[in-house]
């Protein structure tokens, strides 16, 4: 197959977009700006959503769906949320084509089929959804509210790139109504917590909680917990936000309910999300120069068995003692795929499974079968091994498991190793120019100086992390007291 | 609750539509001809995709994901699909919005943000996915190509009703690529057949397979296969279509492979689909003038236990009985809920899961903890009775079981019963007009006939079933020679 892929040391970024095109995850479309899922990358994001979606369901939520297109006046409602995604909007304003007098065989817009009041494509739900709490809420049984969304998504971004941002995304947003403000906070924390619980246990991605500030935030939010990766080229990945939504929605679309005293109150909401991004995160969190590298809970293809053989009898012999082993790994629930094709060599194939980061590999040749064994490789280290027959399946079993931890740790190494605690704003260009990661550094908590240290750097506040305590600083830009560090990079 | 349901007999459309929302399976949103799928709903929705999800798995098909926006000039390149989609286009033609500088507050499209190409909210998607599927194929190893999409379309329906017919809805659709035609039409016929099996086994709603006349074709397509289903008023329903495209898309597109021995082919088509309308079909196949009834394998909540009590002391006690009954119904993949919500009387809690076609429902009261019993009531006959705890778990699973079959058996006899052969036009309006249902007969296989029954009598012709065997007759309008009886219904 061939892989010639650009080193991550020369080109990082062209790296990443080839690695993605060759590794069959996505390519680009016809239509700007969106992609296509191929049906690789597909497979991890189902695994992704199957997990997600139990653990929302085990903290109580459960899905619905809401239609894709918001009329103007609806999504003009809640005024800031609108500011907020307004010029990146695709509007659809005429429901038919015709065909076009001018050009036999071509469609044009029927300009007699004009809408009379605009539809938004959604970029997020909290219009449409908070437009239809209204009828859901009437009194304080009918609270809280726990919806959850898969669907798709459009904004109309200039600049785009697979998975980590593409005009059309797929993604889950999560709703909530609450009868009190702190409650809604609570869910706000909680839902960020089972990202970061996701992030570290199935995609071994370590993250940082924390809160974004005030410029940073989801447009309609009172706070914004995120999580935060960091990605083997120093930049920090925002991989899900949670946001608490304050009375904002309630009030634009008056949702009020009964408590139990009697009294109308507004309900107080939250929403959530993650997307698609996260895939491009997976990738570049743990693949290296010879692909993709990925963790084995999220690997549609776990295990794979390649035969080394000349002749059909060799095959025949091969197939014999593969066959049970296939089934006892499934048995097990452990994807896995013999790859008896006879049209590539088996050199091409190691290459190819390599390049799709299948955790584990099994080679087995003609000599194994005199001996009785496997040759195993992993895929995260590239280590080889012989391994008995009788031994093989408690081998996988282990190496599924240790390959899950040893990425994890890795990636968890090389983001501790990367997060600098600088105390002047030279110290912090040096290292954002020279080691780039995150930086902890104090702020003095106004949009200004956030402002001014982007246009000079290009370097944002990440969050405001939930573990760092306290602890009285000076800002490295104006030397005013700062309560606490906060986390500086620059970002996908 | 009071569920206040119009009787089937008295308005049977009135009676569906008060049943979806009182049910809180849907409701209409504030977008025309767009529905909210609520919870309730959107679980049933849920498990039937697990269902067909695995069935295409298991059938060599693997899931992927195409753009929302197909480009207008991609959309009218195979010119009969363009043709039957073009009407009932929703259509991007901005991609921003700004301050309305008369409506303070308002917003309106900016003018200066105008697409250079229009972009078609995919109404389907073969344009879209034979542009990519280019890119794909270049040689007979590359086929076959058996792709799935899980996605929301879009087809400006002017009437509208929740689940059946609506602007916006949820499908799933499979497009595949095969180098022989024989192949392509054998997948045609082999998915049709996933879906007869899906409708029959897990919706307990017996389906005709058939193929459609020219009319009633898929835009595009050489051949369409369908599963017709007969609902409780006598009008068919059809559920869903699987098409054989020949190489129509492969030329619009371009698409071809080399074949083994080196010639340039255009390769051959299949798509198909079901979507959320098998919602609406699973309603009216079942339900009664109590509420909805659901087949147990698709049931969000198959067994409910509902605890009769006065005071918190019986409530303990009921409760210490019920929890290892819940705990071995959940080992056993059984879902089930213990309703022991203080805020509602049973009497209130019974008429609610009638009316959402819970299958089996326990109450346990004072008498029954003395006695040791349940009294168990299953949803499809109202049938109840008294079970010893002991025997209840055994019980339960006969239930599930039994309902499943029964729902079904009932089903079947009641098409069975509704299939009516005739010979003469004067008959075939009798009987549409007294009783309804499939009426078999003979007909000249022209589109004129078809058209001046349809205009006549609003008949259309379901399918051609696969299953009846040819014999000769007289076409019921013209008296011409035709091989086979044909079925014909009033339809959804
Ligand atoms: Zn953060
Ligand atoms: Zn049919």
């Amino acid at each position: 197959m061939g892989k010639n892929l650009t080193k991550r040391s020369e080109d990082y970024s062209k790296w990443y977009n080839e690695l993605v095109v060759k590794a069959d995850m996505a390519e680009n479309s016809a239509v700007r700006g969106c992609m296509v899922i191929k049906p690789y990358g597909f497979a991890i994001w189902e695994k992704m959503q199957a997990e997600l979606d139990r653990m929302f369901k085990e903290t109580g939520h459960e899905n619905a769906y809401f239609p894709l297109f918001v009329p103007k006046s609806l999504f003009e409602a809640e005024e800031k949320n609108a500011e907020g995604f307004a010029k990146e909007c695709a509007v659809v304003t005429h429901y038919r084509l015709q065909n076009d007098p001018d050009k036999p065989g071509k469609l044009r817009v029927d300009p007699n089929a004009k809408l009379e009041e605009e539809l938004v494509v959604r970029p997020t739900s909290e219009a449409i959804i908070w437009n239809t709490f209204k009828g859901w809420v009437q009194s304080y049984r009918d609270l809280p509210l726990l919806i959850n969304q898969w669907a798709n998504v459009v904004r109309w971004e200039m600049r785009t790139r697979l998975f980590l941002r593409t005009a059309e995304f797929l993604w889950q947003e999560g709703h909530t109504a609450h009868a009190t403000e702190a409650e809604a906070i609570d869910e706000a924390k909680t839902m960020n917590g089972v990202y970061a619980q996701f992030a570290e246990e199935f995609m071994a991605m370590p993250v940082i909680q924390g809160v974004k500030t005030e410029s940073e935030r989801f447009a309609g939010a009172i706070e914004t917990f995120c999580i935060e990766a960091l990605m083997q080229d120093g930049k920090a990945l925002q991989a899900g936000t949670s946001h608490f939504l304050g009375q904002n929605f309630a009030k634009a679309f008056d949702v009020k309910f009964a408590t139990k005293e009697g009294k109308q109150e507004y309900v107080w909401a939250t929403s959530w999300g993650v997307s698609t991004r996260l895939v491009g995160a997976l990738i570049m969190s743990h693949s290296d120069d010879n692909g993709l590298v990925l963790p084995p809970k999220l690997a549609p293809i776990q295990v794979v068995i390649v035969p080394i053989y000349k002749g059909i009898e060799q095959l025949d012999a091969i197939s014999e003692k593969v066959g049970p082993l296939v089934k006892e790994l499934k048995a097990k629930g452990i994807s896995v795929k013999f790859d008896n094709r006879d049209t590539h060599k088996p050199g091409f194939k190691f290459n190819e499974y390599e390049l799709k980061g299948v955790p584990v590999r099994l080679a087995i040749g003609q000599r194994d079968l005199e001996n009785g064994t496997y040759e195993v490789a992993r895929r995260d280290t590239l280590a080889k091994e012989t391994v008995p027959m009788d031994d093989v399946v408690a081998k996988i079993e282990f190496l599924l498991e240790d390959i899950q931890k040893n990425i994890y740790q890795k990636a968890h190494a090389f983001r501790e190793d990367n997060i600098t605690e600088v105390d002047t704003y030279e110290e912090f260009k040096k290292v954002l120019e020279e080691k780039g990661g995150f930086i902890s550094a104090h702020w003095d908590g106004t949009n200004e100086t956030e402002e001014k240290i982007k246009n000079e750097t290009k370097a944002t506040i990440r969050c405001i992390p939930l573990a760092t305590e306290n602890k009285e600083g000076k800002c490295i830009v104006t030397g005013k007291t700062s309560s606490k560090r906060v986390l500086f990079a620059k970002a996908y």
